[in-house]
């Protein structure tokens, strides 16, 4: 076994299953809010499960960060997409510029963003670290694996790296985006493995495909899995064949998250299908994901169910960037809220609500 | 007929429908926004009906109000309700000290709380107004009619003129709310009557009933359908015979907002039958409303899906309150913002999306 396969393996063997006592108290605290009970629904679900993965009954939302990780498919030379490799450059330079979609959205959440190239075709001078950054592109799938193994680890490690740098500055709370022209092609084909469903069960439109488009998007996904075989059972087997360095690095920010016990926020599909890599490589880190939106991409609902997270969103988005766990960040901040600043039945001098039995 | 109800016919030949070429100039600016087609899914359609309604292409949300209504159910005293009518008032006057649960999320949403004392069996010195108040609680309708077909009026045009006075303040967005033990009650009476449903299918636990409760309720309401045996084509009364107060004010802010062209929102069950109401008097009415969450209470979802409106946000919310209307403020705010702020295809140099035949 290699250096960052070995590394990668030592970080699985820190992630611990939540502690339940502290959602326990979050649970008891919801009780005494002088509100009917269990009357914010999965926003008070959201809390419990924030406090557990917090260790803290009483925490606050101070900080929250999105981590987008660019990267480029050599996939897209398939004629996967309806656009070319050029633009995740540009939109990542824009990233930096508050000019996509997501920033904008992200100054109503009060969310910073980090912009990661983990792996674009192009450098771009304002996000591009050497550090952080893999390779120049994967290669195309439908050819030859996308990445080594090492690559692919190297890949995860950046993602729980990050994570740890923004725990280390304060943020409570992660936000997962993405940007990487051909991400739905790869994300359909990690699902479509791991949950060893058909390629075209779990293949959509992406940004906009034709249906001809469409068919040569199945075609290359079936292609690639043909040829190399990824076995179910290894995720990074699974990632380095026919996944993409976003994925992997996302798949590593789901593991930080674990690891420093901080919230990560799934956004839509492809984010949906990293965070089914870090579960089936470590299953424990299912207790410190939270997800946000139901993606319009097809599978991201059946993702979602496989994971058995509830969402709190549903509206037919599949912009990516972030933009679905962005959209969630106030309704967790005011299910917070609530949690901590109401009032309790004995303040108000109302009397509490009997529990059903 | 009576002076109220003549009044109120006056207002509803000022609806007209929406004029649908705001509508289309908004959705030919969206396909400029550099980012997939319809990638924002609902929200995108929110902000086009946004724009029909306030007959701008480019409108902003500058102010956000929250209109609730709070008043007195006579039928709490069949046993229908966990908490008695004393828990109206104190909850009122709780929304005066930020302290209820719709207090603390209207903070994070930027939205100001105006609550309005339309028919409490006490008054509340910060709340009740004389003008909005129409009587001190309804009469048990298991008995007797809940009010007078003149009551009924009064309190819609009370409705009506609250958004008149928001609109004159410059609010941009009116999201309505309730406070009332004993109005999931009504609510359901009315949905019954009005979709033609029995009353099993359309009544829920409330703010946490037992089962026997709910045998209670439901026991209730067929006995005031049966006795006072409302007419489904006159919604006023529907009203007057089992509705309630805070429904009909309601049912005026929608219709406001349609005479006042100002998108109101729905919030849950209760809020979603008044909905039903005002575009049951004047179907118009339907294009100046917005839908935000799919309520917990189990006809919430029923009423939503005749008034043939999407909700954004779906997370078993039951809280009431105008909680889930408020909720999805966010959302909408970051769907205008991008449609307002975000860079053209042009302006990024980056080449449009081809739409799908």
């Amino acid at each position: 076994m290699k250096e960052n396969e070995r590394l990668l393996i030592e970080k699985f063997k820190t992630i611990k299953p939540v502690e339940k006592s502290y959602e326990e108290q979050a649970k008891r605290r919801w009780k005494t809010v002088a509100k009917p009970l269990f009357s914010l629904g999965k926003l008070e679900d959201a809390v419990i499960r924030m406090a557990g993965i917090r260790r803290k009954v009483d925490f606050e939302i101070r900080k929250k960060g999105l981590l987008i990780f660019c990267a480029d498919n050599g996939v897209v030379s398939e004629g996967v997409t309806q656009t070319g490799q050029e633009v995740t450059a540009i939109v990542a330079d824009n990233f930096t510029k508050c000019a996509t979609s997501v920033c904008i959205m992200a100054e109503t959440a009060g969310a910073d963003l980090f912009p990661i190239d983990i792996g674009m075709v192009t450098d771009v001078p304002l996000v591009t670290d050497p550090k952080d950054k893999v390779m120049y592109g994967t290669k195309n799938m439908a050819m030859k694996p996308a990445m080594s193994r090492e690559q692919a680890a190297q890949a995860v490690l950046i993602g729980i790296r990050k994570v740890k740098e923004l725990a280390e500055q304060g943020y409570d709370l992660i936000a997962t985006g993405e940007m990487g022209i051909g991400n739905t092609t790869t994300s359909s084909a990690v699902v479509s493995v791991l949950l060893d469903e058909s390629v075209e069960n779990v293949t959509g439109r992406g940004a906009g495909l034709s249906s001809e488009g469409l068919n040569r998007k199945i075609c290359a996904i079936e292609r690639a899995i043909e040829k190399h075989q990824p076995d179910k059972e290894d995720v990074l087997d699974v990632l380095s064949k026919v996944g993409g360095l976003d994925i992997a690095g996302m798949t590593g920010a789901f593991l930080g998250g674990a690891i420093y016990h901080i919230p990560v926020l799934i956004d839509g599909f492809i984010s949906s299908a990293a965070a089914l890599c870090a579960v089936r490589m470590v299953p424990e880190t299912a207790d410190y994901i939270l997800a946000s939106h139901c993606s319009g991409e097809p599978a991201g609902r059946m993702v979602l169910e496989e994971l058995k997270l509830p969402y709190l969103i549903d509206a037919n988005m599949s912009l990516g960037e972030g933009s679905g766990a962005v959209a969630a960040i106030p309704l967790l901040e005011m299910g917070v809220n609530v949690y901590r600043k109401m009032s309790t039945f004995e303040e108000i001098k109302v009397e509490q609500y009997e529990e059903l039995k």
